[in-house]
């Protein structure tokens, strides 16, 4: 029964909100085996007993279960592991408070069973002379699993473009630009373009604006298998990517369900005509792998591409258009060409061609035929809640998406492995009644974040008042394991701290004699002003769910992954990602054989975790946001300060402001240092706490970036501008560069800087003492 | 010195926010004389202390020193006005913990004093028939004082506009629609309305659509004077507006200072062009008074104007265009006419016209000479703190604004001088160690509010964070007392009881046998579903300085006065409301002689302001907002339920949203009664206090309403559509009704009706047990 939800009868009635059961709220359980003490504080044994029990095999089982089938988002298996997440969290002996689904109905796309998707090479005389594969191969089983989707570009148009294939490198708007420089007439071409350098989508946005008709993209071996490109030299031999495998992904500019922006999408929520929808690539687009790739691109024809374009696939890549008289796509060899009747599977077969070419070109062309279709469908969050015993109105927000593209063993299971794990051990400790947390904990598996993280941002937009006013932080383990060299942590400077002081107490797998924090110094790490030699932290992008909690909530969040040793591979990611590869047995045998490094991470997200939600004190160090702003002032006065100047556009007020947070932000450390050292009393904790957490809340301005839906936070928007300095800052001025005095471009630079200033001064004011103003 | 801030050398220092000393953030005082205790409530005692302490005469003696002289914002007087309030908020044994001032440079608008305005007739030949007066008369020696600012529309362009009058009522859309179909050409004509219908702004702005090229507006003395215009009738005689006295005010359409919308107005912040700045009269604008204004209206020609058009001027209103041939400007009076120098003064004579006529019109016109000039002045709020003992971090806002058009006695000293005798009982009981609020108390001169609320505006733009997660409620008392009838409060639902409460326990001025609820419910009274007859709050616009807390912060408000028996008087406001006339003279003598409505409203908010600073439980009852959905959504079934299902737009989610709320609201009063009963814990009291505080941010959202600046409360924001639900609802049906199905008009029905259960969920879902989602 496809689509149709069978929920347990208690979470069926909690129609409301899709959660469950709501164990006692009127009276918090005090006395007994529970402690309640106001003064409730991080208990290390309770910890300590946590990082022990978090067991390796547990997590392995989990992802033998979680990625036994394919679980695309809304798929019967997708549906089947929300079951499975509920049974977790509502089962007597491990399970939660409560927990309950919360389902959407968005806007998803999928190919056409009937009218799969395909990318042909068409002879002059409209004979098929060449068809990619339509699906992977099959090497371990796996790959012919019933519900594996075919390959395809999620939001890209139905269309059938035919053309000169042209290479365009990453397809960025300097790839396009240097093309057509080339001189080459872009008009109706079709463009092959590899994975990396930008977005998924802005590869056919880009492409478009030089009239290019249909784009193609390929994992390149160079950027993904250092190299290597043969069957034996890749999985199920090694964790390379096989020739066969594609990359599939959302194509989807933005972020959230595409018909409901800034609304959650229930059934009757007010949604956009999907015609009128943005963020859509402009033309059909597919994905292909780098075996196909490989004989399109190396029998192009025209200039050879720059070096910097070139890959390995095992010959000169050369721009097109068209392909070489002499390779395999000549005019002589399309004599030979046979059209056989299409049956969705034999290989090479035709296709009518819709319109027919009025006069035949005078050479092989390309014909990308794009069927993907539009759908509502409903979309499920599962959500897991333990009632905080003190401040229960304070969440700690811990999560992951459980939709995939095909098997999604390392994306995103190897994520909810560590999120059952975790959420088990905590479950039966609080079953037992040997804790509960300070604050409240609240489990997530979001559903949709293939698509453009969809679940977590209509759970943003659906509750938006109350998390901005309650949530401590958000912790997202999406793929937990990479690889196995060492901790990899994104997140906003208040996180810093509570993610070392994890990382310290937790041996580092596979180097017991080492912490987690020493081995990962070794692999990433930056001179701090104030702590000298420290891991560093990324920042956050729109990579996963965290997106809409950091950049629409303002929520302080963090990422966290066991990732590769930089020196032995440059794979963009790891191979399988995205492809029909990326199983259980590829984890088993090549990401993390014997699961240490999903425990490690298991055991780091699991202390921020205890130590977000139980600590008297909130483990968010405010102070270090003072780091990120110098380092951005000083890059604006060094890289901008003389054109800014130029246009008498100061940057002092700004100098002022950052001086006033560094101020603010002493201060406030100092209080709490005092604080910690005599007995405050609850009130005092609170309020000092909620100082802290809602520090990350100034950041944001609704109306700084009115064209980045849902982006709001000054410090962390996209950065399009070439100075990694303030994201408004930076774009502005970069925008404003070549026009003059007086603009209305250089008016926005003004404008950004003082949103900017405003922005600060608010934080600044936020961490005084709070009885002034 | 005018514009130099003479300020003490301690506040002086606070140059980061203009505020002076913090007494020790960091020690909350505890035992000695002051209770510290975290259930500290609200003591019964210190209310009656402080209702007794609230002396009428002082009151009077603050209103005689506040209302002296002129003082317009940014004068001299205003800044005297800034040191007067720092003195007594500063004083040792009355003043608060600290107090300070925060400038900023906002656009103010004032009329050239070298080339002042002026209104002619002027006869076909060019002479000058007829010059309004351009001061009032001295009536009282006030209207004399060097630093009287004469009449004028503030922020109306400057412009000299000649053309032919018309009639046009009160120059609402109506109005002018009336006269195009009376076949009245009112291409470049000048446009006499009254005062009232539609605001001050809008009576340009509907002109110019109809290509009007200047607009008079005078107020009538029948809805002013109740018909009486006789000298001998009127001020000083009577409370009666004189014949001469002219309405000053704002014709700016937005709020805020109109060159830094959402941004603080410092010195280095983002200015739009002041001719990028929208909002300002397109034409311009001058106001005169009814006895200029019967010289222009009783010689009119043309046809009588429709019944309700009339007033109490003594003559038939027409509509013109143009003079009566019969009349005082008939053209064969034009050759008598003399033209004398201009001395400012002299009446009439004669000015050059620019540019000169090429053919001379056939009969009399009117010439609107506007010179006002937009001016970037300082402003300052004066800011004045008395630290809470428990919560110091949650904030009960008390403000008025400080500027007067004149000498404004009752606009707006008249709620000052109540203010500062509030400050100084409390600031007492504060300096002898009697008391202490339990939360923080912060008291509020507004600057430049005459001109747009725009100091608390920049305010809640500097603040909004912080503002926003803090703020308990704002109090404003502008004026004061309008007249001595009964107590007016305006307000959003949570603050209903507490008013109840407070007016319940204070006897009513001049009926001392009477609380001030029990008179009040004489004058304004509603059946409530719930408390049966109970006295009606009124609903919130933006007449005065609550505007940005309730519509851009989200914070429940409320506005207090004595006012109006209606059965005695259907004045549209107190007869001297922004004139010349409007002193302390005129307060003493025949708004409130003896003070003892002034003392009322002292004493109302005065309880209110202690009730929401000193009580354990926050008296803000969430549930009262039921009501208010009930009745809108009962309008919306009633006036918009067939419209919509022709469209098939369901109600039933607004239904369902509604019902939710009321679960929740009054679950969450079961829970409140329950721990009232029990010993509660601080930080379980906190936590509720936290929903309670926070329902009303729920309701805003800042993308449901982008034309209409910082309006972003889901249920205030103005509602132009004729049926009185929902704001967004109302106004987008409006706008549908005469478009076709599938209209952007009528998406945008389903956008607001989508934007609306979202934020009524989310309302519901913050009143719900904290630890559901």
């Amino acid at each position: 029964m496809p689509w149709v939800k069978v929920l347990g009868g208690v979470v069926g009635a909690a129609a409301l909100l899709g959660l469950g059961i709501i164990l006692g709220h009127f009276a918090i359980p005090k006395g007994a085996n529970q402690p309640a003490s106001q003064e409730l504080d991080l208990d290390p044994e309770i910890l300590e007993t946590v990082m022990g029990q978090l067991d390796a095999n547990r997590i392995r089982e989990n992802l033998r279960e979680l990625s036994k089938e394919p679980h695309v988002a809304s798929s019967p298996r997708d549906e089947a592991l929300v079951q499975l997440l509920l049974q977790r969290w509502q089962d007597p002996d491990s399970g939660l408070d409560s927990a309950g689904t919360s389902e959407y109905e968005v806007l998803l796309s999928f190919p056409s069973q009937e009218q799969p998707n395909h990318v042909d090479v068409v002879g002059p005389s409209g004979d098929i002379l060449f068809t990619c594969r339509r699906s992977e191969e099959n090497l371990t089983k796996d790959q012919e699993a019933p519900d594996v989707l075919s390959p395809y570009a999620a939001y890209a148009p139905p269309g059938t473009p035919q053309g000169l294939l042209v290479y365009a490198n990453q397809g960025s708007e300097e790839d396009f630009l240097y093309l057509y420089n080339e001189g080459i007439n872009l008009q109706d071409t079709i463009a092959l373009t590899r994975y990396g350098g930008v977005g998924r989508g802005a590869k056919a946005v880009n492409a478009a604006k030089y009239g290019v008709a249909g784009v193609l993209v390929y994992t390149d071996p160079g950027d993904i298998n250092d190299g290597k490109s043969l069957p034996n030299e890749t999985y199920p031999h090694s964790w390379g990517l096989p020739p066969s495998g594609v990359e599939r992904g959302s194509y989807f500019e933005y972020f959230g369900d595409p018909l409901t922006p800034y609304l959650p999408a229930n059934p009757s929520s007010f949604r956009l005509d999907s015609a009128n929808a943005s963020g859509f690539p402009p033309i059909p687009t597919q994905p292909i792998g780098f075996e196909d790739a490989k004989v399109l691109l190396c029998n192009l024809q025209g200039n050879s591409a720059p070096e910097d374009w070139q890959g390995a696939l095992g010959c000169e890549y050369n721009l097109g258009p068209g392909f070489r008289p002499d390779g395999n796509f000549s005019a002589d060899r399309t004599a030979s060409a046979v059209a056989v009747p299409s049956d969705g599977n034999t290989l090479p077969h035709a296709l009518p061609l819709l319109p027919a070419p009025t006069s035949l070109p005078a050479t092989s062309q390309v014909n990308v035929s794009v069927h993907n279709r539009l759908v509502l469908r409903n979309s499920s969050n599962v959500l897991g809640i333990i009632r905080g015993a003190v401040e229960p109105d304070r969440y700690v927000i811990y999560g992951n998406h459980r939709d995939s593209w095909v098997h999604g063993a390392v994306d995103p299971s190897s994520g909810t492995s560590v999120l059952l794990e975790i959420s088990r051990v905590l479950g039966t400790l609080l079953k037992k009644g040997t804790w509960r947390p300070r604050r409240s904990i609240v489990f997530a598996s979001w559903g949709a974040e293939e698509f453009g993280l969809i679940g977590s941002t209509e759970f943003t937009e659906e509750f938006f008042s109350k998390l901005q006013e309650r949530t401590v932080a958000y912790i997202n383990v999406d793929i937990s394991v990479f690889a196995n060299a060492t901790l990899r942590a994104q997140g906003t400077p208040p996180v810093q701290s509570v993610i070392f002081s994890a990382a310290k107490q937790i041996p580092a797998p596979g180097r017991s004699s080492l912490s987690i924090y020493d081995n990962w110094i070794q692999y990433f790490n930056r001179s701090s002003p104030v702590y000298g030699l420290v891991p560093s932290l990324g920042t956050l992008g729109a990579g996963s769910d965290y997106a809409p909690f950091i950049h629409f909530l303002g929520i302080s969040s963090m990422d966290l992954a066991y990732t590769y040793d930089r020196s032995k591979t440059s794979a963009r990611i790891y191979p399988t990602y995205h492809t029909a590869f990326d199983t259980f047995d590829y984890v088993d045998k090549f990401v993390d054989p014997g699961f240490s490094s999903h425990q490690a991470v298991a055991r780091t997200a699991g202390s921020v975790l205890l130590r977000l939600s139980d600590s008297l004190f909130l483990p968010l160090n405010v102070s270090d946001y003072s780091e990120t702003l110098h380092s951005f002032l000083q890059a604006a006065q060094q890289n901008l300060g003389t054109l800014l100047e130029q246009q008498s556009i100061s940057l002092g007020p700004l100098v002022t402001a950052v001086e006033k947070f560094d101020e603010a932000a002493t201060a406030l450390g100092q209080h709490i240092s005092a604080l910690q050292k005599g007995t405050p009393d609850p009130l005092q904790v609170r309020m000092l706490n909620d100082q802290l957490m809602l520090l990350e809340r100034t950041f944001l301005n609704s109306r700084a970036f009115p064209d980045e839906r849902y982006y709001s936070h000054v410090l962390w928007a996209p950065r399009t501008g070439s100075v990694a300095t303030f994201p408004g800052l930076s774009n502005a001025c970069s925008r404003a560069m070549n026009t003059t005095s007086g603009s209305a471009a250089w008016a926005e630079v003004q404008r950004q800087l003082s949103i900017l200033v405003a922005a600060l001064e608010g934080a600044a004011a936020t961490l005084r003492p709070v009885a002034e103003l």
